[in-house]
């Protein structure tokens, strides 16, 4: 199959935190096997631009691209078969931003649900004015992702819930764009939700998110690792007393690690009555046994930034060439084109 | 003086229409003047990312900017003093969008003239929804047009008075930009009106302006010239009665290409009763004769695209030289430099 005749999956990796355990079950485990399988071509691009809505903290931002950048290369990216990039690397991709919002309707991104949660926040405040403190780039971010996938014809998107308006909207606008210079100029891409992964539990039971403080950071120190499986959030129940694995975020870690043998044998301790102290003792080797290797390769990447800016450096390169061409053919539509 | 320490004067061209009297008197012959003042630099540039907000046809922005660059040309504009370049060949003018999308309040926008006449026009057909036919090109033009002066920090900007409000949103951008990242990214514009150019009448006697249909093109052919010139509008007065130079459209056409002697001379001969005809055939062979020459040259320019693709790509490469290291700057200030 041709690159162009694969199933093309796109795939967008939020730079302003560390990469935590949720993040690897719902998204980068998944992706990673995912880029293993030559009849797919995927996307993974750090998601750079986006990050300047939430953080201007520059520094925040520079070392969560890195640590993002070094976390998935750490875990097995398949960067040959795979393109790696850094949005900021493509810089066709706010050209395509502009183009796009030439033909999406205001309208749209007024019922946005990042935009219209911020909207309401400023009410239940009583603020004057309901836009306060929300910024173009807040407010427009829909169409700066529309072009992230519009721009590489991506079939299906991999996202959580709370992204499926997004994908809807990229669907919408593509339209317009095809509708209005009269072609078919964009693939309508599809959400991917996978129901199964999207749910893992953080520290105190909540979904396992940077914004609530309750996560387990990937790649930390064996140590600091202990002390927060120690911390996930368990009942009373005493050794040998029955307990249910399926409502315990401990054991959906476990699981969300080991194999399906593993998981049943887990699953058997839990109907035995393991003690809420060995069953995190053994969780936590379990996850420094399998994270140890990941962990000192990520360690190693940290050390050396030259590397993993070379290896983004090639995949800009496989990026850009069909970007720019892209934006050849839709300049020349929309009336940008060269004079000769 | 080096280019970085002389006043930076930044124009915009408008690539929907053909040029027309209008657009020479008011912006292009002054703008052409200031092109060869060694002590200024120059920025010109087709706002063709600008064309897309309005224009969906994608021949009449091809077209317009062809027409644009040649009649800037045909009309003496000093390429190699002045820098001019089409928008959409700088790449890093939608990325500072971006950028400065993600520190301009959304509010600064919800206040812009052209929007709020957008929705006021929705109010009164009673239409639902405020934002009909409104898209988000639209709504944030400000913001590109922010980037387009901050990009080459442009010192003084020549507009209508209509755009003053623009000039100073990108002061508040550029102001907030500062603020946020702790430097002196940007200088501040001013915006210049010109308060003589700015109301050149059209065949009604209303703003010449390509949305009221009221222009005269600048480089008609010489029998459609004579055909516009007789259908300026004038009053009713005879010949050999006395007639008021200061209220007459044609006189204003007259005395804007006209030497200070000339127009004195055409001042007295309106006091003496000159006769709409006779007066007529005078302005339009004074056109003629002084739009011949740069005629025949914008005639020989149209024919030769490859030549204006030529220049165009050079003024290119002069603004992006400067676009890029000002964009590496700004992507190390938000976070978004290299790893090494």
């Amino acid at each position: 199959m041709s690159e162009h005749t694969k199933t093309r999956v796109l795939t967008g990796i939020t730079t302003t935190g560390t990469p935590h355990l949720g993040n690897y079950v719902g998204a980068i485990k998944p992706a990673i096997e995912a880029s293993q399988d030559s009849n797919v071509q995927s996307f993974y691009f750090l998601a750079d631009y986006h990050a300047l809505i939430k953080c201007q903290n520059p520094k925040r931002v520079q070392e969560s691209r890195l640590e993002s950048a070094a976390t998935w290369l750490a875990l097995g990216l398949d960067t040959d078969n795979a393109i790696f990039y850094r949005q900021s690397d493509i810089l066709e991709i706010p050209e395509l931003t502009w183009m796009l919002s030439c033909v999406c309707a205001k309208g749209l991104m007024n019922r946005a649900h990042a935009y219209k949660a911020a909207v309401a926040e400023n009410e239940a405040a009583e603020n004057q004015d309901a836009d306060k403190g929300i910024t173009m780039g807040l407010f427009g971010y829909p169409v700066l992702m529309a072009a992230d996938i519009l721009m590489f014809n991506a079939n299906k998107v991999p996202v959580g819930r709370d992204q499926i308006q997004h994908i809807e909207m990229a669907r919408d606008i593509a339209g317009r764009f095809n509708h209005l210079y009269k072609g078919q100029y964009f693939t309508l891409p599809e959400a991917v939700v996978d129901e199964k992964v999207e749910v893992l539990a953080g520290l105190d039971g909540r979904k396992m998110s940077k914004s609530y403080n309750n996560t387990i950071p990937l790649f930390v120190p064996e140590k600091k690792l202990q002390k927060l499986v120690r911390k996930i959030k368990t009942n009373s129940l005493e050794p040998g007393e029955p307990k249910d694995p399926d409502s315990c975020t401990l054991f959906q870690i476990y699981s969300a690690f080991a194999t399906a043998e593993e998981t049943a044998a887990m699953r058997t301790d839990y109907v035995n009555g393991i003690g809420w102290g060995v069953a995190k003792d053994r969780v936590f080797e379990y996850l420094n046994e399998h994270l140890r290797e990941p962990r000192e390769r990520y360690n190693s990447l940290l050390e050396d930034p030259a590397h993993i800016e070379n290896v983004l450096h090639k995949g800009a390169e496989r990026a850009r060439a069909e970007a720019a061409t892209t934006m050849e053919h839709l300049r020349a539509t929309v009336g940008l084109g060269r004079f000769v």
